[in-house]
């Protein structure tokens, strides 16, 4: 992992060069695409070196660099999620809309414009780590079978993740009124396919495995990321704070459609507490009156046991003969971690 | 070009056949990014296929390939940068974050949360078309070191095509206030950049050229490329609505920061319109006095001269040996079309 971080700065490092001779707002355009690329846990290009080296891949190198694709591929995600729910903040700092926003108010521009200088800044920046990602891919050194096999992982994976993310606003917006199912495959789609299902199987197709080990590390691979992504649902409506450093108040101050509120949904509980939902102005007690109906009709003892199960069927796909034992051991050790998140 | 259009339909046909399996939203969004992809002018296709042929490339099919790829990237510029303008029309009709805020407000979701899915939609979309671009190209079927000198090109073209962009922005949003050289600069960077250097030089390289030639036509698609797009600014004026189809008002009414106002500016003339440029209300009538003023202060005559003279040596770029005779009569052909517009 350390060369994975080497990578990224000297991917960043080299783009800033560049952005030099091309003005000092596009220098900083670069700097803030770094910044947000930062801090991240690095859950994905990890995920590709444990498997490229699971399956035995013997090239270090290449590994990196599909690694690193992922990294920024997930960074441009997370710039152009911010310009859709129109957050200016992230991990308690401005974000890069927020940031470029900020320096247009101090410059006494108008409020409509410092958002379109916000909002530019973070499109174009997500749009070019798009691109250097795909093209980290598109250059690896390896032979065509092999190369084509890892751009239509990542074709998949870009265009199941859009599907996921549409059908997340629809949801926010109103344009769709998801069912519990839906509120799955949204899951599935948007956090699943690309976080943990393709690095892993984009690392094992590196590393020279075999259709059946790669059709098992997907397996694995979707499982875990919904209960990855349904552990986090958990905790950000009963986390810790102090723990997890995660807010317990914004999804349900957003209305965030999780599959935690689907299935609640579905019952007489909510309707007493169905006003309060998507409060932006969402009180901590009134917040403390939606978990609790959260608990009361089941939902949350339903999650928790989805997230056991989900977990419990990823680890069981690793068990067939073509993933090898000191991989399927070191996944199955991963997966535990997310029981421990979700409780 | 019978070829690209028939390859820029089998891929929106395939990406829609999958995206049935995503819910109607999603088929919707793909619906809509083929929309706008249709009927444009496919002029960077064009210049990838003159490029190709004019150099006797003999892999037609793996030029229309690349030209299909240059055409996915320049429909998600167009989509992104509808969303950074707030653009909710593109030729008089609704583009996607028109057709699906409108959608959302015909089932009566608030206005904040219209807005919210129709740039949703269209920051997917390119998103998705970014990805897909380069996709493209990494897929060629070409050996290593063209496919790297190809990605190289690709990668600047999106690289200096984002410095133009968010130079553009920072000019109409106040962030920087622009000299001459800056909006020349700017307009070599946002439009010559990719869609004239790049598509060139790529299919040249395509075709196997020397580095002479790559060097004259790619210095040749730089000096085009600002003549086209100083022209443009020119229609955008001066020209005639009825023939062109273009708003000779919207420029002078979003206060567009063209070459053009740049050399007015600097001149006493100027200072008395200047509160009149930008206005969203711009009548006719003072419409025709910023007209005025851009003829008297002696700019519009600057930026036609300026045509002219970047006409005349993107022609003397291609007076060298190592570009075929054949290539260097339809290129000269073509320039002298953006010589017609201008005027």
């Amino acid at each position: 992992m350390v060369d994975v971080e080497h990578r990224i700065r000297s991917f960043f490092a080299g783009r800033l060069d560049d952005a030099a001779h091309y003005g000092s707002e596009y220098e900083h355009l670069w700097q803030a695409a770094s910044r947000a690329s930062a801090g991240g846990k690095r859950l994905r290009p990890m995920l590709v070196l444990v498997a490229h080296g699971g399956v035995h891949g013997s090239d270090a190198a290449q590994a990196v660099e599909l690694a690193v694709a992922f990294e920024l591929l997930h960074t441009a995600f997370l710039l152009h999620d911010d310009v859709i729910d129109g957050d200016e903040v992230r991990r308690g700092v401005p974000n890069v809309v927020g940031e470029f926003g900020l320096d247009a108010r101090r410059r006494a521009i108008s409020e409509a414009r410092a958002e379109q200088w916000g909002r530019t800044a973070a499109i174009l920046a997500g749009d070019l780590l798009i691109h250097y990602s795909q093209s980290l891919v598109a250059r690896l050194d390896v032979d065509r079978d092999t190369r084509i096999a890892l751009l239509d992982v990542l074709d998949r994976g870009v265009f199941v993740t859009a599907a996921g993310e549409l059908a997340d606003v629809s949801y926010s917006v109103g344009v769709t009124e998801p069912r519990l199912t839906d509120a799955l495959d949204m899951t599935e789609r948007k956090t699943a396919a690309y976080s943990f299902e393709a690095p892993l199987i984009a690392g094992a197709i590196l590393g020279g495995a075999d259709r059946e080990c790669i059709r098992a590390l997907g397996e694995y691979g979707r499982l875990l990321g919904v209960a990855f992504q349904l552990g986090d649902d958990l905790l950000g409506t009963f986390g810790a704070e102090g723990v997890t450093g995660k807010s317990v108040v914004n999804d349900l101050r957003e209305g965030k459609e999780t599959p935690l509120v689907s299935f609640a949904r579905a019952t007489d509980e909510w309707a007493r507490v169905d006003d309060l939902f998507g409060r932006p102005d969402l009180s901590p007690k009134e917040a403390d009156r939606l978990r609790s109906a959260l608990e009361l009709c089941g939902a949350r003892a339903f999650v928790e046991s989805l997230v056991a199960d989900h977990v419990r069927d990823a680890v069981a796909a690793l068990d067939v003969a073509a993933v090898p034992a000191g991989l399927a051991s070191q996944l199955e050790g991963f997966a535990g971690t997310c029981i421990g998140r979700a409780s």
